[in-house]
């Protein structure tokens, strides 16, 4: 079944242990659709400025993903600038230029309205309550944050978890948005705000999946996929938004979902992060294959299986 | 067959978000010893001052622990006073009185003589050197160390290493020790020292087996156990020494080491952490059954089972 994703596509000045890129594609929007593409049709929704050219537009199309609802506006588009040059772990970021996300007002395009899955990517809170209400025959819904729209942005976010089935966050953002350093027990207040399940990314310790009303004494009804121990990372950014795809592009991909989805859906969320952080910006993701995300899922479940 | 274990056997006061401790039974090899016991005989080397009692005697004897080689030394016990009321991670050390062990001279028993599985608790490197010459026979030894020993005692702790089959530690001293901030590059560092495995423990998020001669690309030579997302912390104090005894204990219980016995290992090691830090110091190892043990090591295959 398709995806239909609204999230930012943007422009990226990167700099890591590494080296530096600067004005690469970007934004939790691309990094979503190119994981999420080699597993099921992905249509996006996002606005770019006319910076935005054949360049941009042939990596979503050599994917096979839908751009018609990619609106082109007059100015830039968004542009991030960061480092990881402490911390690999966390993004320092030095610029966020809104510009032509700052006046969005996203339209669903009508070849779109047979989605029935809906991730609503790490974007202004009000853009994805806007986006989920006006697809309303959704029938899997999940989404991002960051801890600056939990910070400031809190009442509306509130709103927009209640029409979320799967919120994906990671363990900093858990504990910030419940306001509890436990992570089990964030995770548990999480759940009485409107999602059934929480995805807690762990960066480079994988990934829990809590499912609604943990029973106490029951922690076996949460899921724990790993990471694979990386040799080298290049570029931890999109990792999140790599996992979200992959996450989501199988659970789309299945005609059933059943625990065991659910549970091959966090190793392929880590397989498409694990992939992502390899080289940068989207470099790495647009040159992948099928058989390679196949291959090292294969490596994801041995270097966990016991017996 | 049996482990012989060189170690602190201390006291500890302990703050943590949950309270508060003083002077309560402590040290690595106590903890290792407790968490052993579930699998193999156990026997003790270690030096106590006089305020090491009949209580803290019969907390080793309930579990039938050997304790021959526990010195009876004038003085005071070693002493450690730390917290974690910032970071559950990470214990802030306030006090460390070495007292009786500042003269530590350790003797092996004759009885210990056929014990085929050494383990060298985290101690002064010098002496951990002294008690693996001194059992030359032993068939498997493996070892920890702390930030401490990395620092300022390098040299003295390389000599142990080379003497070693396992080394346990965790992820910030297997970085300090290579010099490294990469993990994979700096475990593949540390196998070079000496040991042919090594387990880097992540605390909340599991631990990790690597084999000596990780070839590129083939890093499903590691092998990662995960933990359980834990509802309540009391006291982390000793979760990962409780990590080494299910680890090495298990191990010791099997009549043949094969490369599934490392990895029931690795999941008997969390098991025991898990357990060690649901209440303060040692009081959950001593009223723990194997029933239990059993249990939750189900729970940790499944939180992670794929099919």
């Amino acid at each position: 079944m398709a995806i239909t994703v609204v999230g930012s596509v943007a422009f990226d000045s990167i700099e890591t242990p590494a080296g530096r890129r600067d004005r690469c594609l970007g934004g939790a929007a691309t990094y979503f659709s190119l994981a999420a593409s080699f597993f099921t049709d992905v249509r996006v929704i996002a606005v770019v400025g006319e910076d935005f050219g054949p360049a941009e537009q042939s990596v979503f199309e050599a994917r096979g993903i839908d751009t018609q609802g990619i609106e082109h506006a007059d100015g830039k588009s968004f542009f991030w600038e960061g480092s990881y040059l402490e911390n690999l772990n966390e993004a320092k970021t030095h610029a966020t230029e809104l510009n032509v996300f700052g006046t969005f007002d996203p339209k669903i395009p009508p070849a779109y309205g047979d989605s029935d899955f809906l991730f609503l990517a790490n974007i202004d809170p009000v853009l994805q309550r806007r986006v989920r209400q006006a697809t309303p025959n959704a029938k899997l819904v999940a989404g991002d944050t960051m801890n600056y729209w939990i910070k400031d942005h809190k009442p509306a976010l509130l709103e927009v978890l209640k029409g979320l089935d799967i919120l994906l966050i990671n363990d900093t953002e858990t504990r910030m948005l419940a306001g509890n350093p436990n992570l089990v027990q964030a995770a548990r207040h999480v759940l009485t705000l409107g999602p059934r399940m929480l995805v807690v990314k762990h960066g480079e310790y994988g990934a829990t999946l809590f499912h609604k009303s943990i029973p106490k004494g029951q922690e076996s009804e949460s899921f724990r996929a790993p990471a694979l121990p990386l040799d080298e990372v290049t570029d931890p950014t999109g990792a999140g938004d790599s996992f979200a795809g992959g996450f989501f592009g199988y659970l789309a991909s299945q005609s059933e979902l059943t625990p065991g989805s659910f549970r091959r859906a966090m190793f392929y969320g880590s397989v498409m992060g694990s992939f992502a952080v390899e080289r940068f910006g989207t470099e790495r993701l647009q040159e992948l294959t099928r058989e390679e995300i196949d291959h090292r899922f294969r490596l994801f479940r041995e270097l966990t299986h016991l017996d």
